[in-house]
């Protein structure tokens, strides 16, 4: 069983080029601005305009999920703070909340596999109560990570329908870097210590135990290192699944996303793998210090716009790029050009 | 004859301590926010208050001034363009413009040097008409230097007077990387290719003419490299002891700088070497491909915030910055704490 997709559509090849053009001139050496430039043609040719317009209705959408491998002590941090942050998200205490406020962006927080019950803002989307063991049994069954998948995209489609015109992944499960750890290490055919991080920022000890969790995991998950789904299912969870289906739904649906940290990667990743192109409509907003996000992106051939050192998931990193994504947009659009201004062009 | 100015004052180092303390309360793993973390303590203690406030008056000034050494070939535009690119800014269609749209911020440019005539509105400070070729002669004399500094030093009195609590150093003057270079490389004992970069895009040859104007001008410079204003005067030019005095007296008067580009760099060094202990005051906006900066910033111990290839100047690479500062801010003064939120901390 694997998932079947339409063929991603491209990227509007004239906008890109209009853009490219504009580019050329507006008042300032060639390449003067550097990756803003890249990033202009970008979303020109994602909106099929231009110049292209400011973001209007920028959307974050929260996966939440618990990880069973959160027993094996892989976090710094118990597994109902899982369920205690989707209720700091709904109360706008977050950073992620915070952060959207300054881009005048909404947050969404869905459940899909709380250990607990959840309010009922979070959607009654819920796959299943937390996910087993990876390191001893597959995480959910496929059919389980096929729902999840088909919510993640039905979520896209939502937003999408609702006016969103760029999309955020965000994240939020205690234990779901471990489990990121295994799916990347499958499929781009790692060991487990080279993709496992710190997460939270757990001690030596504990990050000892995480690489045994993901070995152990790998073990498992190297037999379906092929087949995206039964990935999800071996070793993901329906936080994950959701996400990899919303990732790819959203590149269907011809609508932007800017990535955050690893989980979004990994996710991108799998989605990439299911429906080939789907990064086209992404970029990559914070460089995350978790080794398996640098995999994911290099498979992706994304490279993030910012990198601080963040490791917070939550869609924290994406939302610090979006400044720089609308610094993109307004240059483009609202620069004078040489001919307009009477500067004179180079040499 | 050198810079008499007092002692710079320490930031608050109450504030900053109550601001890491504060970071620990947040409902986040310690550390999390990466650079946003560092960021937000450092704004406290400018600021002298936990939480810090959102910045209310943000003032980019350009300073404008034209480069005799512009004539050896060293840059892929024409000196005219200064003053055109002076107009445009009055006009507000240049990157400055823009990007301090987008975050709120005023634009101001004062001509100190421009070769031609400009109109009123760049303030009436003007020391001389361009600078003296400095491969042959000294830029200006050491009067005319002292006289820029100080004019810098009052523009940074009347902006923080009206208000301003984040000011931003622009540039603009064909010819300035070549000046940069020559101080940089005399202030930091290198030779001239090392400090050589492209600016606006000059080509192999281009580079070549400009790595003899700078080491010709180094030659003069070494006699002075102790002293920043007599080598503001020998390889300078008034924007850019303006641009010195500016952010000294912004140091002095308590008032954080985020630094640009190569320009606001090599300022910022001679202001340093001038009234130690300035550069506290002041976080490095964006990375600039031009090696100077990156000498200039390791003098000064400041590491950019972004690094995404800009090469413009004008205020622009710090502009883009502030997002981030705000960020850390906002972070900082909005998010939950573990106890307003009931989330469990780590274990």
């Amino acid at each position: 069983m694997t998932l079947d997709v339409p063929q991603v559509p491209a990227r509007d090849a004239a906008a890109a080029a209009a853009a490219g053009a504009r580019q050329a001139l507006l008042t300032k050496p060639a390449g003067a601005l550097g990756r803003l430039e890249e990033l202009s043609v970008w979303v020109a040719s994602v909106q099929g305009l231009c110049p292209p317009r400011p973001f209007q209705r920028i959307r974050v959408v929260v996966f939440a999920g618990d990880h069973g491998i959160a027993r094996a002590g892989v976090s710094a941090y118990p597994a109902e703070v899982t369920a205690q942050m989707v209720a700091n998200f709904l109360a706008g205490g977050a950073a992620v909340n915070v952060l959207a406020r300054q881009v005048g962006a909404t947050v969404r927080v869905v459940d899909l596999g709380v250990d607990t019950d959840t309010p009922a803002e979070t959607g009654g989307y819920k796959i299943r109560r937390s996910t087993n063991r990876l390191d001893v049994e597959d995480a959910l069954t496929l059919a389980e990570a096929t729902a999840a998948v088909g919510v993640g995209r039905a979520l896209a489609d939502e937003e999408v329908d609702a006016g969103a015109d760029l999309l955020i992944p965000g994240d939020m499960g205690i234990g779901n870097t471990t489990a990121c750890a295994v799916l990347v290490a499958a499929a781009t055919d790692q060991e487990a210590a080279g993709v496992t991080g710190r997460g939270t920022g757990i001690d030596d000890a504990g990050w000892m135990r995480k690489v045994a969790a993901v070995r152990d995991g790998l073990r498992r998950a190297r037999r379906v290192a092929e087949d995206p789904l039964a990935l999800l299912a071996c070793a993901g969870g329906a936080d994950l699944a959701a996400m990899t289906g919303f990732l790819l739904q959203a590149a269907l649906r011809k609508t932007p996303v800017v990535l955050d940290g690893v989980v979004s990667a990994t996710c991108g990743m799998l989605a990439e793998i299911t429906a080939p192109g789907a990064h086209e409509w992404w970029v990559a907003g914070s460089r995350s210090p978790e080794p398996a996000q640098r995999s994911a992106l290099e498979r992706l051939g994304l490279s993030p716009i910012l990198d601080l050192g963040l490791r917070l998931g939550e869609g924290t990193g994406a939302l610090l790029a979006v400044p720089v994504l609308s610094a993109a947009v307004a240059t483009l659009a609202e620069m004078a050009t040489f001919s307009d201004s009477g500067v004179s062009t180079s040499g």
